[in-house]
């Protein structure tokens, strides 16, 4: 894969944040051990998965800043990571959610305590009480983030805003993810469907909601390029979440830092599943329905599944899909900027969201 | 029990607050419905347990917005409620780790999904799911008081120092549930560590929280004042986790409207269970101990650990240190306002803490 500029810019912004977030860490885990010794630990385990993040988000409530013509760019910088402590709170209670043990490279917190209670031989409660920690270190993660964002310079009116825009789009994205849990029940459902729960799942989060607030906090009135802002990266956020849903069934472990193959073992009806059901042959459909629900999801079965996905057109098919989201967001491009730099950022950041393997 | 002033001044706070948040429910419901049926339906179930409780906290941030001086009574009882949606999402959660199955005489929500899981043939993946929904509804609790506390009237620099303290103390109970469901691992625990616990998992954001939050909003600014509200806030808090520690072993259930026991079925050192420990004879610490972790506590075995608790002067000794906290707040009063009708909801109230039965 030829390495995209967007690439550059992502690099150039983990360069500047990594200090700043673990300095924020060491602080916020000497505060956590004056209450006790064990909150410490878990958020220290928390943060070793929240720095390792990609960081898309933080570069948009960047990208948002300097696009509505703001200029403190230390401030933003670390305003910014507000947003990777909701993002890293989301995944952690996420893999309790879809019984992922890997993330980021690491061990999923939940996994990680079910070995602690391993350890004191918890037994069955092990399990619970991984989870349990889970759910507390995940909620902490909403708290922190929340009082980042509000601890930092920028004036009242803006970081109220910020806050609302925060309150919308993330209870949103827990509403997704209840009709994306409760995925396994949809009958007959159809794609329309599906990309709604992507939609309020990641897609706002992820796009819509750093860029709205970067610009918020740059004071930015302006109807129609918040506007335009909004569709551009909800465009963006479902062209992330469709090529994650693709990397999750042909992605590669190491790279990815997370199982292949979980979807069809949660028995998910993804995007690829849709197409397959609609448009395989009984051959196909069979070898997918036999797989799903499996309880282990084997390397064999992955690569089979693979095949399947592509033979039958669907891999193609929702490779196409994503590729007409990054199309559209284009387009509303001209919309947020005339300036030919950012045009580029926001062009090559786009298509990212589609080339990426990671 | 003879009926306490306090009674008074919740009641009626409850005959002002129960439409207002029936109607801002209904609100949140149909915005919900605009995502999707499944999460509307969560939020509804949700709604009737959070619509149910004493509002304790919402109360207190009356309370402190009055003795600050505040006069908008108004806007300051319906944004007093951000708080009670907090609660109530720690709740849900709460519930899950403690795998609570009644709360306010309903169902918890991890409880009703998993029987949505059983109907829907889930098999020993419904508890699963019943929990991934209360994960899920629970954090859109907190998001939802965000939006609450943001969305009011009150000057940007009030809801900024609000929104603070939510961060602040609420990522505190967190560290206290932590530390609270890892009790179990800790060995030779003494009365100071368990107190520890007590004062971040509730006292903190059941008394001191809603006070300063009341007083923030009404802009005050008097540092001794406001010390003065942390400190009788915080003895208040403590007085109530310690009430409802005895409640939940010497309760009426029916009253309570959740389940009397379950700290020992959970295997939790409370200071009843230190206390005995320490004191009792060595026919009561067996009792004790066989009890402990057993999967299911009968009504037989729950009167068997009472009167045992009785007879070693446990719950003598616990119902002291309660009043002992009581008392302390009291002192504290003077320092808080001169005011007759002011001290005395704030003795009255303290008071209320040790003697309420539900």
């Amino acid at each position: 894969m030829k390495t995209s500029p967007a690439n550059k810019y992502l690099e150039d912004y983990l360069k500047k944040t990594d200090p700043i977030f673990e300095k924020y860490f060491q602080y916020k885990i000497k505060e956590a051990e004056r209450i006790g010794q064990i909150p410490a630990e878990l958020l220290q385990k928390f943060s070793q998965i929240a720095r390792k993040g990609k960081k898309i988000r933080g570069f948009l409530v960047v990208l948002g800043y300097e696009l509505a013509g703001g200029k403190n760019k230390k401030e933003i910088l670390d305003t910014s990571l507000f947003i990777e402590l909701i993002h890293a709170g989301l995944l952690v209670h996420d893999d309790v959610q879809d019984r992922d043990i890997i993330r980021r490279g690491l061990p999923t917190i939940h996994h990680q305590y079910e070995k602690v209670g391993n350890k004191f031989r918890l037994g069955s409660l092990s399990k619970h009480y991984g989870e349990s920690m889970a759910i507390n270190i995940g909620a902490s993660a909403y708290f922190l983030a929340l009082d980042k964002l509000l601890s930092s310079k920028f004036p009242a009116e803006r970081l109220i805003g910020v806050g609302k825009l925060y309150a919308k789009y993330v209870s949103r994205t827990t509403y997704g993810q209840i009709l994306d849990t409760s995925n396994i029940f949809i009958k007959n459902a159809n794609q329309e469907e599906l990309l709604n729960i992507l939609k309020y799942k990641t897609a706002e989060y992820t796009g819509v909601f750093p860029l709205l607030a970067g610009a918020t906090l740059a004071g930015l009135k302006d109807k129609k390029k918040l506007s335009a802002l909004r569709k551009y990266g909800l465009y963006l956020g479902w062209a992330f979440q469709i090529q994650d849903d693709i990397l999750g069934t042909f992605g590669d472990e190491k790279k990815l830092g997370k199982s292949v193959g979980i979807d069809i073992a949660e028995g998910k009806v993804t995007l690829l599943a849709l197409h397959l059901i609609k448009h395989g042959t009984k051959e196909q459909k069979k070898l997918f329905k036999d797989l799903l629900g499996k309880k282990k999801i084997n390397r064999k079965d992955v690569i089979n599944v693979q095949n399947t996905f592509k033979k039958a057109g669907s891999y193609n098919y929702v490779v196409n899909l994503g590729w007409e989201y990054v199309k559209k967001g284009r387009k509303i491009i001209p919309q947020i900027t005339k300036d030919k730099k950012m045009t580029k950022i926001l062009d090559s950041f786009i298509s990212y969201m589609m080339e990426r393997t990671l």
